[in-house]
């Protein structure tokens, strides 16, 4: 028994994820999913020794979040196979309660039918709602960055009318929103400023015929476009995962966000910031208010984690011990 | 300039509050928003002042959800025309970033033809949302204490497709959730478990046609009977702000819902866990995790809060000199 729930040697396994070793990913994975002191010291240390560079600068973290009941498995089924021809490695976190990867009526079924289409070389990793930073669990960040390490891209499936309050659009490189055609209560929250607006927009079952080109026309009415040439210009797509239509130029829609960002030197600052609010988010779900104002207030807190680069248990450790030294027991 | 900024006797104003005085409420809510000291002390005493018994046992606290454009604040008006024919008084919470009555591209216009409707006996207070609190405001629930002593009904306005953690549920007697005709959104929610269950469900704008009648069928079967005979059986009703078609109706399931609760013995305890659930909720934004551990952890906190019955601002702060006072300067 020892040995079976022995835990890994955190700097070994670093390296085997960086070798795109799926059952090295995985352990690594539920190595940052176990709460036991010994066990977050390892995770701390696995962290650590992710290789820097492809953490800050290579792959692509991608968000596809939309309605339960629009599509978004069999859009990502559709969308692996595009990314596995062109000679990409592909991993999928799937945080959405509604899925039938993570969970629900459908599981059996659905996985037999998406299996039908990803090949062996697809890592899938479900991940249940805990009700924790909004619906998203605190470990999605953490775990992106050692499927980062291990593939080009991975794709962060969550559900959702994009609500900001539990939003993917602060963990991932680019947002994609999927909505169905007729789906009046979507285009309304983008409207009404609920919603915060994707890097792209689909509009999946375009096979549906005028609906989803109704849709489409106004989900491109409420768009506004960039007010400088140098900005992004949110390109809004139809699709369908039925026949395939619309699926590599959504694959370039998605490339061409990761292209932006590059060009513009935005990578690894994007992802440095989504890191530090990461950790602030952690401090205050723990601390509070009151905690973050202890240890400086937000604006600062915020960009003294982004100069510090390091690693995110590390960073969160040492602000979690400062302020816990502050409590008379 | 002194007199014009002084602040008011909460004990006197809270007497005018319970007299109906439509300035008084107005003033009450500005001292509930003021983040002053000073301003602060006499908050808590205006709270400790209202009638309990009114705050406990009577009126009727309704939450009116739905997405942005399903016509909320039209059938606001219509719902407002019944309840004053029926005699009774009404104050309304708008806590609706895209509403017309807290704020929008369509305020003027809207307010003008809602005025049309709203006779002068009806109070209408807006609230920008502003991001705490999963979008509602920490306000609202002691905004709605100053408006239940004043008024036989409190309706609160807010947004949403009824994510769990932005959701009006927890803060009202009852919850009417209000879909269009085909929102398809809306009803993958409901049965993805996303939404919470509200106690009566309307799809307005009947009079489309077939669409609502089929968004209704739709509605109807998703919801599921009662286990017991002894509960709530949540009514799912179409209705027509326009034509007035089931807005008598609607009215009535409201009701109907408010003489279950009275029957159950159910309306105090309920507003006493609201408002327990209203401090931890604060206690945890100011903090976090680590503090409601301090004081006991959460279950322990949530039953002594209930048995306590005290005044909100009271109850919180005396929680919070607990904490501030075992922390290190």
């Amino acid at each position: 028994m020892q040995a079976l729930h022995a835990l890994p040697d955190p700097e070994a396994l670093a390296q085997s994820v960086s070798e795109q070793d799926f059952s090295a990913v995985a352990k690594a994975l539920n190595l940052l999913d176990d709460r036991r002191p010994d066990a977050r010291q390892r995770a701390a240390r696995l962290l650590a020794a992710l290789p820097k560079q492809r953490l800050h600068n290579a792959g692509h973290l991608v968000g596809l979040t939309g309605p339960p009941g629009v599509g978004k498995s069999s859009l990502t089924a559709a969308l692996v196979r595009v990314w596995r021809k062109r000679g990409l490695t592909v991993g999928i976190l799937a945080v959405d309660p509604s899925s039938p990867i993570s969970g629900g009526a459908l599981l059996g079924d659905r996985l037999r039918m998406l299996s039908g289409g990803l090949d062996a070389s697809v890592f899938i990793r479900s991940l249940a709602c805990r009700g924790e930073f909004g619906g998203l669990s605190a470990e999605v960040w953490p775990m992106s960055l050692v499927m980062l390490a291990a593939f080009d891209i991975v794709l962060v499936e969550t559900v959702g009318v994009g609500q900001k309050e539990i939003d993917v659009s602060k963990l991932t490189d680019t947002t994609c929103f999927v909505a169905q055609p007729a789906s009046g209560d979507s285009i309304q929250f983008l409207k009404a400023g609920i919603m915060e607006v994707p890097h792209v927009l689909v509009v999946n079952k375009a096979d549906v015929g005028i609906a989803a080109r109704k849709t489409l026309s106004e989900l491109r009415a409420t768009l506004q476009p960039p007010s400088h040439a140098e900005d992004w210009r949110v390109p809004a797509l139809a699709a369908s995962a039925t026949t395939g239509t619309g699926i590599e130029a959504l694959a370039d829609s998605l490339e061409a966000h990761r292209i932006w960002l590059v060009a513009h030197g935005l990578l690894a600052p994007v992802r440095q910031r989504f890191q530090a609010e990461w950790i602030i988010k952690r401090l205050l779900e723990e601390f509070g208010r009151f905690g973050i104002e202890m240890l400086g207030g937000q604006p600062r807190l915020l960009s003294s984690l982004v100069e510090a680069e390091g690693p995110p248990f590390e960073q969160y450790d040492t602000l979690r011990q400062r302020l816990l030294g502050r409590w008379r027991d």
